[in-house]
């Protein structure tokens, strides 16, 4: 499952350990209960989110391949309870590709005009700063010194892994009109994917624990 | 895949994220090579730990059921990287299941007739904080205070989810001959089913990072 | 700092690292604010807490000396962002310390004269329980395996370091009726040393984050 | 005690929990053994890390105030046992700071002359992104966006928090030769002021856990 984000960027799920039933299953451990019926285990998911009851949902782990512009890598990477592993700007030669504002942006206040000048504004500034990385590694540079040009509108690549109590956490934070509106696509997909690996979890999370603003009960 | 441990545990593998190819895909993305054929993959394991690169190794889960007694639990738990569900003993009832050392335990130093004896001693004190926690029960005493009358011999479960990295660290420790004997049987326990899902990750782990004494390559 | 804790217990403030200037300080550098006078720092906490920032919390360090039952201090341990040396009954011989609940325990459902008979039940039990360990000591049981005779009522120690965000999350779950009566007597004392170094971070932190229902606005 | 570092960077210990015998009291507390004299400190230190056993070390907190590129701080902040709040360019305007690479850096494989040359390439580079920064801000660009021109050598700020725990592990990798030139020097100069505040510590962890090769025995 992938799916596009802004205009060169991506989430894209690998794999993921367990689903709703994986919750149930641990938390039945802790209350020993016998496993009942479909209906009970969807109740029992509503209680344990409704009473802060997050561990169980621990077990349950997505495996992510991210491509985003540093800027949003960045502020992703400061969520400590997850894996990352990042393409290295040491090791490799990065592509030239950049996050381009689109002069639709919410956050441009001028008029359409004056709005794709700003565009073309940030287009020329990544192309030039491109050349100047090509230049230095043509003059011997090493790639890990030649990339300090490079902006943070450059896309970058990492696999995230990271359990569904932690995915709370970033959901709550990340997919709310606090956080910066390129992150908010970024939280918006992994929601997306969350939702269909996790329906029952899903829904009862965002009727009990978010306390973001983006995502509302019924939808995504 | 299931383990018995000591007289009445176990040691139960319920799910797993991943294998050896799961860290070399990640890997893959930090240093930007492409995939290739088995050997490389191999070795490129082998290269990883060789070099302390670990953080490919986050991203393979294992979720494991665990039965041992309390005294066992209580170490095992001092594991932060790793979650847990554990059975409660304020909402269920323990059953009559204790820890009872064997007569040729080699920490028994007596004669064989006296370490009899012993382990006698061990039962009878069981059975008897048994009938106090029973008699407890039948006064009213909720079940989350009659229990604290039940010695650490007592059996209990978990659910235990852990990355393959964290894996290593608690190899590292309870697979040694300083830790204690029951504990080391669990910790065999778990690398023998490690080793099964991630042989190449295993016998790397083993030559390069493991600091323990107790498993050696060519054999669990 | 020293707060006694049921019959034999304690929570000992050690050492800390900050205080409520420490999370403005922080908070400061995110924000790019000069600092600024009193009224408003404690402004800024509230602001904080109010929108979810707990991160600047994370720079307040408390290191508590702790001396509890052991079914306490295994609920204790599964709070997993904090640093914990416990003694260990594998090098040292325990002590006879018991917790022996008490006669006007609300949770002891008889008469008076039968709550009386009921605590010297727990008594003997654990007295039992101490002679059978000494006992087994005697016939050269090891420390390490002799313990396991010993109740979950018996007192242990350890070194706990936290900081003031993981610090809240205790506070949320265990300073609340939901807890085990006598956890909820820890979490308190807890609460009360933290409030005496951080009074700012305590009123804002019961007021906007605190989900438990045993401390309340203006008192611990 | 501050540690200028790089251009314009440094490396700034604001505050810190305990020292050298924190560590020795918190693995007395584990192994029951009374407080001594100096010598067995020392011995007890030594012993502690010779054999693996670091969570005593956990109770030492640091508090650093660090600038640095954002290159750098990319990399610093992939430890996640450690706490941060670093400066926003969401919230506020990045002063125009950027890291410009010497003419003598060994990674510079040219003549002298054309060595220069690179680094003006270098400070062009950064003041024509610069201008663009403050161009985009004057037609009205909010700073979140207008920062993505910016590029990965600007100066940025964080406090830090870390256990010595996790210190060993962040020194044991980041004053290492695999590190890169940048990276190396923070954290020489982050090891010189644990050294100062832990000398035996500091010694024992150089002695029997550091996998890194810049700082030997003796010196730093």
């Amino acid at each position: 499952m992938t799916i596009q984000v802004l205009d060169k960027g991506f989430v894209k799920l690998i794999d993921h350990l367990g689903n709703d039933l994986t919750a149930v299953r641990a938390a039945r451990i802790s209350f020993g209960k016998d496993v009942m019926d479909e209906e009970r285990d969807k109740r029992l998911i509503e209680h344990l989110l409704k009473n802060g009851h997050e561990s169980p949902f621990e077990h349950i782990v997505f495996t992510f391949h991210i491509k985003c512009p540093i800027f949003v890598a960045r502020q992703w990477m400061r969520h400590r309870i997850a894996s990352y592993n990042e393409l290295s700007g040491r090791y490799t030669q990065f592509g030239e590709e950049f996050y381009i504002p689109k002069a639709d942006d919410p956050r441009l206040k001028l008029s359409d005009q004056q709005n794709g000048e700003i565009c073309r504004i940030f287009e020329d500034a990544f192309n030039q700063a491109y050349d100047v990385y090509r230049k230095l590694l043509d003059l011997k540079v090493p790639r890990e010194l030649a990339r300090i040009v490079l902006p943070l509108s450059l896309y970058t690549e990492f696999i995230w892994s990271v359990n569904a109590r932690s995915l709370f956490n970033f959901l709550s934070l990340r997919a709310d009109s606090h956080a910066q509106f390129e992150m908010q696509q970024y939280a918006k997909a992994v929601a997306t994917i969350f939702k269909q690996i996790c329906p029952w979890t899903y829904e009862a999370f965002i009727k009990h624990r978010y306390t973001g603003d983006l995502l509302k009960e019924g939808e995504v």
